[in-house]
C-alpha cells in the first residue's frame, strides 16, 4: 500500500537543510490536520505556523538546542484549547448549523449536554482531553508530509510553557502540546538517516478477541 | 492529493452492514499504527482486536448504545500503558539495540536519563502521556483505513473503565483511551453519511509568525 511506503520511509528527521517546502505542500499538510477527526467535531486546536529565523532560532533554545528547530521549512506547533468554555462549544456548534443549513433536535440536544457537562471539569481534565485531538491532527499532518516526501521531525522535547510565551498563547486561551518541523533532510549529518526502524513484534503490539 | 481524497471520503461512520474486513486490509491498518513514530519510541500502547459476536454486543452497551460497535467488522481498541516502568523502558531500549546491532553511548545515557524520569512521575502524568502517543498510532490507522477504503467511526464514548474490566487491561497493565470500529457503512440507515464535513475555516485554524 502506497500509504505504508512513505510511513515507512518518513522518520524523526534529526538534520534539515534549510531547503525551503513549497506553499502548495504546506496547504496540503494543513489541510490533512485540519480534515482529523475531533471529539465532537470541536477541532479544540490551533496550529501556528513558524517561519520567522528570529523565532525560530529563539525557540530551538528552549527544545534542547535540535538544530532542526533552526534549519526546518516550516516549524508546525500544534496548541490546544486551554479549557473547554460555553463561546467556545458555541462556536463549532453554530458552525456546523451554518454549514450544513438546518437546525436538529438532537444536535441542539447533545450541544446543551456538552455545555453542561465540560465547563463544569477542571481546566486540567479539558486541556488533556483537547491535547489528545490535537495529536490525532498532528498525526495525520505527518502523514501528510510522508506522503508529499516532505521530512518532519516529531517533537515533544521542549519546555512547554516557555514556547508559550514566545508564540503568546495563554492570550489565544492555547498551550502548546506538540512541534512538527517540516523541510528537508540534509543527510549527510543526520546520524538516525540509516539506522533500522524499530518497532515491536507484532505480538507484543496487537491481541485479539476472536 | 490522493491522501485527502481518502481523508475527505472519510467520515465517523453512524451505520455499518456487517461486512468483513480483509485481513490483508486489517493487517495494512496494524502496520500503519505501528509505524506511527512514538515519544522516546517507547511505543507505549497496545491494540486490542475484538472480533467476537458477544463481546462487541457485551461493549456496546457501555458505548451509548452505538450499533457500530455491533456491526463492525473489527472493533480496535487502543490501550496505553498505565505508568512508565522501568522493565518497559528497558524492554524497548534493549529492543533496539538488538535490532540495530549495536550499543551506543548516547542512547545509553538517555536510557539513564528516562529511567531517573519517567518512573518517579505519578502514572496519572504518564499514563496521560502514553496516551497521546496512542492516539498518534490510531489517527494512522484511521488514515490507513479510508486509504483502503475501509469505513470507521473514532470513538471515545464509552465507559473507560467498564471497557478496562471487559477486556481485562488492568492485568496488561493498560487502560483504555480509544475505540475504531472498522467495516463498511451501511449507507441506508446512515444518518451522517451525507451530510456536510464541518471545518473551521482556516483563519481560525492556523497563524502564521513570518
Amino acid at each position: 500500500m502506497e500509504l505504508l511506503d512513505k510511513l515507512n520511509w518518513r522518520y524523526a528527521t534529526k538534520a534539515m537543510n534549510g531547503e525551503k517546502v513549497s506553499q502548495e505542500k504546506l496547504d496540503n499538510i494543513i489541510e490533512a490536520a485540519s480534515l482529523a477527526p475531533t471529539s465532537s467535531g470541536l477541532q479544540p486546536f490551533e496550529i501556528i505556523v513558524v517561519t520567522n529565523q528570529e523565532v525560530k532560532d529563539e525557540i530551538r533554545k528552549i527544545a534542547w538546542n535540535q538544530s532542526v528547530v533552526s534549519d526546518c521549512s516550516h516549524l508546525l506547533v500544534f496548541a490546544a484549547w486551554d479549557n473547554y468554555t460555553e463561546d467556545r462549544i458555541n462556536y463549532m456548534f453554530d458552525l456546523v448549523n451554518e454549514v450544513r443549513g438546518f437546525k436538529n433536535e438532537g444536535w441542539e440536544n447533545y450541544r446543551q449536554q456538552l455545555l453542561g457537562h465540560y465547563p463544569k471539569r477542571s481546566s486540567e481534565e479539558n486541556f488533556n482531553h483537547a491535547a489528545r485531538q490535537a495529536y490525532i491532527a498532528f498525526s495525520q499532518a505527518l502523514s501528510a508530509a510522508a506522503f508529499e516526501g516532505v521530512d518532519s521531525t516529531p517533537m515533544e522535547g521542549f519546555d512547554t510553557d516557555a514556547l508559550d510565551k514566545i508564540l503568546k498563547l495563554e492570550d489565544k486561551g492555547l498551550k502548546s502540546c506538540v512541534m512538527l518541523p517540516i523541510g528537508y533532510r540534509d543527510a549527510d549529518n543526520d546520524w538516525l538517516v540509516n539506522l533500522k526502524k524499530v518497532r515491536k513484534p507484532k505480538e507484543d503490539l496487537v491481541s485479539v478477541v476472536d
